[in-house]
């Protein structure tokens, strides 16, 4: 353990690589720290250390254990640290999207090194194994706590990222600081989103559509919904995007919110749903189309149309100011006017980004308020047992005055001939 | 709540439709309980709700928050209960794994009904939305635990997926009952596969082998990481997997331990290293097989050599009985003595099921001993920054007097031409 506000046990790029964060909302977070009187914040879970840092750490990511952190102080955002274990500590190095400088280490990892000389990004991964070993992620975050100067400090802990436990040894350890859980502060610093990030949510957006339109270029009579899903699928992963959400069903099986793709085959006159959407670089697409093999039925188009038309008045009135409950409202009384007098919802949508549910929600209850440079999927699913299921779902970021659709296509009904 | 031991608020399926568990292994969770005195198990993450009720809830595997339960009395496992969020019913109803049958909900989710009669999916959804609603996850869970008559019961709880303040209410809420963290009783159980386990950890298995082969069919000068993960992935895909480990690197990014595929183009004389596996039907692989672009130097043959002999003399060893920790020494000893004297490694490899990391760990300090029915990832990497990253991982199943390999393809170094 370092003696309080020592220098640092950590490795710093070399002068003059300073980088500046893309992802983090910088601005946003010290808004938020003040606001709630947070001297420093410590993202602990995937996405927010992601988020924060800018880096992805594969283990982290793809089980629930792996412990990485990023301590963010208020007083000075360049003194951020990543606590990392030793495992990891290539993916630093070699990221562009890291923008933190220090870097404590734990645990025993072996990487042996060569005579030759090093390039670039070995020197970076050298000067990271050489840290001093930290024992284990949380003696590895107090000691970073307590060179930072925070050991008595208000620290807004990000809680879901720990592993059970946990927070009792933070507590011990640090008896003088006021740990305060910090998940949904984080939560509130992300849903305003950076250039940088709403630059992906377009680009996976777009791939998500390609996606769509691949699934639909199989749609005939006697197509699987599997069949639809694996070039669904394909196309994500053509264009550097991976799976997340791939719910793609036919007729009856439609009506079921999270329909899995199965060996069922299509026949005329069935709809096809997708709630769909991939990951790019970090950040996820989440979107509805629907459409049908040959003429929709009268019910089929006027219960289409009335979805759609709900999400088209929702969108009209977002704007910076707004009310998420009045945007909820909105919706739900349009498709009622429009065609389904009984449509009833939970919400009509939720922010997205680098995870699928950011903030806001858009419920009847909610007291969010729509600001600028939200990204949001808007959406008005309706699911009938044994009839069907239809859903819109647009991915739009909020501009100074309205709106901008990451969408390139529209959102009505597609009838595949 | 319900009155201790009064017949239960959930839905059952109709008599004669009883299901047996295929991925749960019913025997040793049983004796692992008696064991360890538990009278009942309630897995809380997603890989334990998956593992012992057969449930995949789409949004508990994708991001960290949504809470589905499995409680599992030892006194009658038929009697299990999956507890889940009214949102994601449909998939209990949808999934051939699901052998569970009786199901408390909790939380409001619109589904409309038609006056169409319904298929049996479709009136099993209907059984399952007509639930009364146990208000939430925790107070789901007790209503469930006091129903069954375990109120003052020993449980063992799977404290991993539990949200932060979940346990101090599950103890407020059943002060007479002993709660002990379950999910390493759990990780005991998973470790011992059942027929059906073993069958699908093969296909996954043969489907990232097929993968691999794209991506190698693209190997020469010139082509980037990038397109190679393209292949590997779309293959993948193509056989109803989906992408989880993608590490492919050439030349001196090979010894990035994680390294993640870029744009960097393979180069005459380069080693490329996977270390890659899918996830099929919920269950990963993982492995690692290596290549060279033209004849490879004196060095990398020696080396990749002493890799492949290392893991093919802890292959030799495993049988049912054997100390993990004496393959370990086995694999380590055998690379040194082969080529690499300054070989050192934390493991060489680990169980895998539905989670990538299951028992037993191939390490010095290992206490666990291998069993009949272990599926495991054998490995010997070897990372030297500056020069290159070599590996070698074989997924095999313990039978009962050695091993049977789910690989189709050799360890050895593949020469590229």
């Amino acid at each position: 353990m370092q003696p309080e506000g020592s220098s640092k046990p950590s490795a710093s790029r070399a002068a003059g690589s300073a980088r500046s964060p893309t992802l983090l909302n910088a601005e946003r977070l010290k808004a938020v720290m003040k606001a709630e009187g947070a001297d420093a914040v410590v993202a602990t879970s995937a996405e927010n250390v992601t988020y924060t840092s800018g880096y992805w750490a594969l283990s982290q990511w793809i089980r629930r254990g792996p412990q990485i952190y990023v301590l963010l102080p208020a007083a000075d955002l360049a003194a951020s640290e990543i606590i990392a274990s030793t495992t990891l500590l290539d993916q630093i190095a070699d990221q562009d999207d890291v923008w933190v400088e220090n870097v404590s280490r734990y645990g025993y990892f072996q990487v042996d090194r060569s005579n030759a000389p090093l390039d670039a990004l070995d020197r970076r991964q050298a000067e990271l194994y050489a840290l001093p070993d930290q024992g284990d992620a949380i003696e590895a975050l107090v000691s970073a706590i307590r060179a930072a100067g925070l050991s008595r400090s208000r620290i807004a802990i990000d809680e879901m990222g720990l592993l059970p436990g946990h927070w009792e040894k933070l507590r011990d350890k640090l008896p003088d600081a006021k740990l305060v859980a910090g998940f949904q502060l984080l939560r509130r610093v992300r849903a305003v989103k950076t250039v940088e990030e709403v630059a992906r949510l377009k680009r996976v957006a777009a791939i998500t559509e390609a996606s769509i339109d691949a699934a639909l270029a199989l749609a005939r009579e006697g197509t699987t919904e599997s069949e639809m899903a694996r070039a669904f699928h394909g196309c994500t992963i053509s264009h550097d995007a991976f799976p997340v959400i791939g719910c793609i069903g036919f007729g009856t099986r439609a009506a079921m919110p999270n329909v899995q793709p199965s060996s069922t085959r299509l026949k005329p006159g069935e709809v096809i749903r997708f709630d769909v959407g991939g990951r790019y670089k970090h950040y996820r697409a989440d979107m509805a189309r629907m459409a049908v093999l040959g003429e929709p039925d009268g019910k089929t188009a006027a219960y289409a149309r009335a979805l759609h038309v709900g999400v088209l008045r929702a969108l009209e009135m977002i704007k910076p100011g707004v009310k998420a409950s009045l945007v909820f409202e909105t919706a739900v009384e349009a498709v009622r006017r429009e065609a389904i007098p009984h449509y009833s919802r939970s919400h009509v949508g939720h922010g997205i980004g680098v995870d699928g549910y950011d903030l806001p929600d858009l419920t009847a209850a909610s007291r969010d308020v729509i600001e600028e440079g939200m990204v949001l999927c808007v959406e008005t699913p309706y699911y009938e047992l044994g009839w069907a299921g239809l859903q819109v779902e647009d991915m739009i970021v909020v501009r100074g005055d309205g709106i901008e659709s990451l969408m390139t296509s529209h959102g009505s009904l597609r009838v595949m001939r």
